[in-house]
């Protein structure tokens, strides 16, 4: 069934193609700007950091329902191992295989394509076994760090976090902006905060997954018109699942990344960075979330630390 | 052969053991406070950003020298899959398995251990092939961004790069710090440039591996002095390579990670940020540099960057 | 708590430490002779064959239990991919990472140790994470074909499947080798068939685990009185589980492993086999069932073939 | 550059679409009957049997010429791990990461394609990222067990081992047939020995792969002559190269995997075999050589046993 004609008339309205000319590769990105870096450091306030980041272990929130998408399986090559002879210094030394967006990560441009085309208007099979990639791999998307901005929808709306069929549209985002007393600018990286990783972290993977809060199909254009450079929540879809529409699966990953061209993150755990922010009243702050460079990588696992 | 008694008088002048409380299992990661922090965002002045890693990829660092420390594998797990079916949004999602350390990266406490010890005192054998480190994981070290300093110590002495038989000791780290025209201070990250990654650029892995310049023994002290939080430099070792002393193979990861409890990182491309600093005569920067959360990791790998 | 008297008893009766010598790394299939081999051959009458491996797959049999035996997670690296030119021959190209002991497999002697002690009296600590095991690791376990007979336990119970606390000790095995009609001999490899892979394949993973009928503490007597060379059933953990008793876990697999250094396999799908032997009579075949010789191996999946 | 002629003239004369029915997924392995497994059992004289495997490891064959195509990489996820308590029963447990055509191997039927079709003329994108082969999967090459016949065109030649510009062509076969005194027949699994694998048991990885002897353009006419049902040999690429023509690369795989639907194994060390065959005199043995059930695999490690 193809796309409805709902997801092209808002695909027309968001789209960046072309907009950082035919060979960008990285979108939105390209709205960080040193000034907006500089503003980002004059948020630090307190100097106080806050961790984002799920542990990266055998025990993650991936069950087994996207093929492939395995947990960090964590081995050891090496155990104290006395390289140079006996009593002398020993080394540990330990290899990863996992899933690039099985924690807390950032969605690559290249993660999705519709219609036969990624971002700026690349074919779609230029991303191939071999190569990963070719076009806005991950690794193109280096030194993410900017102003973020929390909008707590959990908070705004009275709750301790949204029900799962709650889609978050531009009422909500705007209800939650409001609360945080500073306008989204161009080149912010917007956090948006469901409450839905308290049921992950009480231990109910299954839970977490689905019915789960998330973006609406309304939502890309509100941030566009704030012209934002990524967005991340605290969700494993990221956008409401399932979807609002039974026709339409995944729209918001299509207009963000393929579209818009802009990062998206996900599994991103805001709980303790919302309470401070809350308690202070400050929504805004330094936020360092740079992925790893995989080379063609579809995404990238994060440990985003934010600095009020 | 036991290790010599010239390396165990400078482990107990730079021993932090029970510093931090019998507990501890971050290190000098505590002497990033929160006036530290602040201190560190009030150094960007321009909002210029660099990317200090490496591109994870096979064709990595990694010669096969140390066994298992695998270059990145990076392989596709589902290609523009129609999920939902034919005509719809499609994703691509990918695997890597990869050492811990294979690229740029922190050591962890736990990777290194002396005489059966770990940092603060803990047991090697607390390192085990099913849980990895259970003391001092590098899950433990969170929220790593502070004050950056880059001592370039090629710069100080005159040359492009240091040769590969140069060990850098207080002095040349003196002459650095004097060149940076900033004290190296409590809580810092310093950044060691010696200028041996332009052998790895210019496409020589053999080369870049050995002969390497690196740290020498006597240059813990010095850290140890000025209580910095981390070190990491630009080459694969660390320390020099072939050691100083034929019976005395890798003193100072056994000095930094054991008897200080500080992350010292490898492989870090510090060329570009290197020329700006030149440029414009200021040496400090704000330093984002958080590794990834793998629980029991020895290590991780990290994609810094750095704000001027 | 040390594991009970009535374990070292048997233990004692079954030992074959220093049997073929201080250097021995393979234990029972020493027991393959020449002899034994033409005898197997002897065994062919009809020529069908058998396939006794399940398919290898990230949907396999085991559900996370065992920390790291994961399922295979098999990648493309290379999809038609024309490394020569348009239009030219086209590769595809895979990669596989999996635990050894996931599926259909043999379990090394390595596999297990008690009181400080593998096979033959090696030390536990030989087995590294840098090397894995350097005695009796799976690669030394060469050439395993040999007689094979299937003893049917379920069958000369009468029933479709053994209920999952049923123990197959000595008075089972000698019901089922009445039913075979054929005397366990040296050198014979022996299938024990329970019908509980029946519950794997009609889809119940975690029935299929447990609880399970298996091979009792008290049937190793019975295989060391008859030699066999290797003991293969159709369950996930190979003896009874729960086990027999409260104290003491896995002694079968102590008891083959360590004591007689004996190979033993599970998850084998014995069903197609069963219902042949019953149709003709004839229990007997000719078995080939080598591991893949993974060095330092403590097991390896296998793809047996039987030949009636 | 499109396949010349000559290539389309020798496909036409060897394919085999059709003849096994246009669903079959296995090619020649159909031509092993019940009757030739008997026959293969009478090979039988001795009992000895012959590991033709190289083991499993990091130090593997593989030198990163063929992108992703990685050595076997085995870690250990428990050593001596007593999951029930002190001093009970302990378990050390690993996991693999490896190229499937890592080592001693067979090429499924779905590791190549040319002019967009696989075997029985299949399209080449049914090979897909999330499911590999959804065609000739090399799971569905099970019980590979027949009559094995060694041609030694080293010996057969009057030397050690051919050259590395030797081809192997019909001439080549039948003078190493008529040293094998025995005629190659329908059904038999032949094993083609160059004597090259010398080059890598002597340590050299990189003379082992090239130049190499190998199978010519002209030899899969030769083998479907004979309707044998698979072939292997003792080199990296089983082909000779660089190979013949220069516009012409891996033509001897689309002709076997692609048009006769035919398994071909590298890697395969025959050189105590042959020894034992020159002793003798007798060419002919039972071969045992399934590969591991990988689901949709293009190929899968095998660890062959010959018993003469």
């Amino acid at each position: 069934m193809p796309l409805p004609q709902q997801f092209h008339d808002i695909a027309e309205r968001v789209n960046n193609w072309g907009r950082w000319g035919p060979e960008d590769e990285i979108g939105t990105l390209n709205l960080i700007t040193d000034e907006t870096v500089r503003a980002a450091a004059a948020c630090v306030r307190t100097g106080r950091r806050f961790q984002l980041a799920l542990p990266l272990c055998q025990d993650g929130v991936q069950t087994g329902v996207v093929p492939g998408r395995v947990n960090p399986l964590h081995t050891m090559v090496a155990l104290n191992l006395e390289m140079f002879g006996p009593d002398t210094v020993a080394t540990s030394d330990d290899v990863v295989t996992m899933g690039l967006q099985a924690a807390t990560h950032w969605d690559g441009l290249a993660h999705v394509s519709h219609s036969g085309r990624l971002y700026n208007g690349r074919p779609a099979d230029s991303v191939t076994a071999h190569e990963g990639a070719r076009f806005s791999g991950v690794e193109k998307a280096t030194r993410v760090l900017s102003r973020g901005v929390l909008l707590d929808t959990a908070r705004a709306a009275g709750v301790e976090r949204l029900p799962g069929d709650k889609a978050v549209g531009p009422e909500e985002l705007s209800a939650a902006e409001e609360l945080a007393g500073t306008r989204v600018r161009a080149g912010d990286i917007v956090l948006v905060r469901t409450g839905q990783i308290q049921v992950l972290l009480a231990g109910d993977k299954h839970g977490y997954a689905h019915p789960s809060p998330g973006l609406s199909v309304r939502a890309p254009e509100w941030f566009h018109a704030r012209d934002v450079a990524a967005v991340a929540n605290d969700t494993l879809t990221f956008e409401i699942f399932p979807p609002e529409m039974d026709d339409l699966w995944m729209p918001v990953h299509a207009l963000h990344l393929v579209e818009m061209g802009m990062l998206q993150g996900q599994n991103w755990n805001l709980e303790e960075l919302a309470l401070a922010c809350a308690d202070d009243g400050v929504y805004e702050f330094l936020l360092a979330a740079n992925p790893e460079p995989f080379t063609g990588g579809s995404g990238s696992p994060v440990a985003p630390v934010a600095v009020k």
